[in-house]
């Protein structure tokens, strides 16, 4: 096992591998900018270094200052969090170079999976169903047409070099589909500069649900089953839970062993988040992986019993799995609520500043997961998430209790959070009832 | 399941009472005593009721005070938590005439076990091993020679008015026992003016191995495995753990089927304790029921994910019970450190005081139970305990490691507490190979 690790992260994340590390007699090196100069959870860490000012471009994102931080740290291996430089296949190699262990992927598997038409390809190879789309991009209109016959309307119309919406339309008939394709052209090439578009068939009342994977150097891999992440708000997870409330059981196996084939596909070790679309018959699509360690990975902790960051560790390090599929069990219903620093009555803009009085609520089956205290100071640089509380239960019923009642007493004075929104959300009966899917959130909620 | 429950007790056990409540939809009527007026964890109930003074034998131990704030309060059932009125059988018998459900056991089986005679008949009756005892008090010397020579030496001498170690002596051989016994009378005579004594088999380095049990109104009873609460001081448990770790399966099994026995025997409902004495051997002896809730009940709540006050309280209500032995898991190794406000270098005198600032460790398997807060004042009037800090590990070694990163986390600035006492124990080599009896922490720390 390593003697000692730098993190290349910050708050409530770097807290957590310390915390991992401080258990398994690892030394933990920590790094910080200079808006996180004096936060108390550095304190816990063996050595902390500053590596630049507090915009992330220049302290947490550059690599040279955490390669530098690393070498005088004197550091075997660097786990990189999330966000960040988690996913930077460039990064990863570096490290490499310098021989310290990146805890993740090799940079071969993560560039390929980071690729989006590489990992396309991999599903497919690894009998994976990815969402039906044109090859390439639509050259003419009757392309578009015949793909849309071929798997049935509605399709979605994509911006190749798109993002954030623009350039996307909904088309549910020849007619809308035609003048929908002048439309999307048209805003793509003002928006990109390029008019470029393709065809994807569009999941109606999507959910998004996700395998949690656990793959060593050995060329073993288990998943611990999944997470439905479907409660977001603009592609940003509110709340995550697990078991998935409305898939069957058939569906859930199916999912499970497709997001393991994957990562074998991908010749991939370390924990990895294998994210599908499910639509409302149950039909699931390959989405993407996410090469690292992700927010809502306690959720999982919580129903199988593993630490997820030990587990990267031990993996890292060489270790061969040491959990057979057989051995990860589902204990009950976890749910967890990512307590953000951010506004909901002013359209979540970020609420940094002074945490006056923090109250942290306790008892059977709860878990509060914070870098944060009593006079802790939000930076406004980064990520708006100071804290996830998560709860488990024996069933979702007992848990969404759980959560309100914790909601109730968890008391962050001084900034606005994302708590007022998850009490609306919780005693939804649209929540209660599991009928939600990805769109929920701001069909409902003024807030959302 | 009732509508509304009455809390007669305070701090700690009253919040984790009330949030129970709260999430099985139960609205919750606290009370407290002039001490506690404007304690947090009391704006959580439904309703507070001051029931009298601070001192608790004019509050929280006054009968009618606490019956006339369940009448008020129009309550339908009573939850005494543990401490205070929680064995009293008198109290129970109230409860019953006023038509109150007390959430415990009846009166006639809380009588019949808080007589150690009865109890120990009980307990013979149902095949539950005993501490081999004379029977009633030693007339003559040649008798105790009887005794001593029959169940083997050494032996332990008891004042039948006895308490707190007066009139107690411990005697290896036939000569030892005669002086010790004529020592014990005189020691007797004078603390009690009662030279009675009776002599039982000296249980030598004896381990605290309690069992959980569950039992319904209907005829069904379950346990829950076993706690070791073998890490005490001057019989004040400081330590709990789960599962036991020096016994064998074989002995687990048997001391949870006895103490099953004895429960049914007893004609009990709801949960209880039945602790033994283990000696070295790992033959055990039943010493006591604990008619009530423990403060180490999360210990069983951890390693079995069920939760013990719900389970009172739908027990209580006339439930029947819905775990059948074979569900009750056990899920990895538990750990819960008592925080009491004491000075453990000051021969633990009591500290209390306003606590500055509480701070309070989170991550992977870690749950702590408090009424306190930054800011909280530790009443003198009361028990010390200010809270649990509980984890739980996949292995006894690594909730060790968990445990000993929480102490380091945990900060009660303003006052002393156990703490620092907690991590000597946990970090000695006798408790990390498990080898600890009863007499271990005084034993082995100045502070113990």
């Amino acid at each position: 096992m390593y003697r000692r690790v730098l993190i290349a992260n910050r708050g409530e994340i770097a807290l957590r591998v310390i915390r991992a590390c401080k258990e398994m007699g690892i030394e933990s090196v920590a790094v910080f900018s200079e808006g996180d100069r004096g936060a108390n959870y550095l304190s816990l860490a063996d050595e902390a270094y500053c590596i630049g000012p507090a915009k992330a471009s220049e302290s947490y994102l550059k690599i040279a200052n955490v390669i530098a931080a690393a070498e005088v740290g004197n550091v075997e291996a660097i786990h990189p969090g999330f966000g960040f430089l988690s996913e930077n296949a460039h990064f990863n190699e570096i490290c490499r170079n310098c021989q310290i262990d990146f805890i993740g992927p090799s940079p071969e598997a993560m560039a390929s999976l980071g690729d989006k038409n590489t990992a396309r390809e991999l599903a497919r190879q690894a009998g994976v169903p990815v969402v039906p789309g044109s090859d390439g991009c639509i050259a003419e209109e009757s392309e578009a047409v015949r793909f849309a016959h071929a798997v049935g309307f509605p399709v979605l119309i994509k911006a190749t070099a798109g993002g954030g919406g623009r350039g996307m339309r909904v088309a549910s008939n020849d007619l809308a589909l035609k003048s929908a394709l002048q439309q999307a052209r048209a805003e793509a090439e003002a928006a990109f500069g390029n008019g470029d578009v393709y065809l994807e068939k569009y999941i109606e009342h999507p959910r998004h649900v996700e395998v949690q994977v656990l793959a060593d150097k050995h060329g073993n891999a288990i998943h611990l089953w999944e997470r439905d992440c479907s409660t977001q708000r603009r592609h940003q997870k509110l709340i995550e839970e697990s078991p998935s409330p409305n898939i069957t059981e058939e569906t859930r196996l199916k999912m499970c062993e497709a997001a393991v084939r994957m990562i074998k596909a991908a010749n991939y070790s370390n924990a990895a988040t294998v994210e599908f679309i499910v639509d409302g018959k149950g039909d699931f699509y390959f989405i993407e992986v996410n090469a690292r360690i992700q927010v809502e990975h306690p959720v999982t902790e919580l129903v199988t019993g593993v630490d997820l960051i030990k587990a990267q560790l031990r993996i890292s390090a060489g270790e061969e799995l040491w959990l057979k599929q057989e051995d990860i069990p589902r204990l009950g219903h976890a749910i967890e609520c990512r307590i953000n620093a951010e506004d909901p009555a002013k359209n979540f803009q970020p609420s940094p500043g002074k945490i006056e009085r923090l109250v942290i609520p306790g008892g059977f089956g709860v878990r509060f997961d914070s870098h944060a205290h009593s006079g802790y100071v939000v930076p406004p640089y980064y990520d708006s998430m100071i804290g996830k509380l998560l709860v488990r239960q024996p069933t979702r019923e007992e848990a969404i209790a759980c959560m309100l009642r914790c909601l109730a007493e968890l008391k962050v004075d001084g900034i606005k959070t994302t708590i007022p929104l998850h009490k609306e959300i919780l005693s939804h009966t649209a929540f209660s009832e599991a009928r939600i899917d990805t769109t929920f959130v701001e069909r409902t909620f003024t807030g959302g």
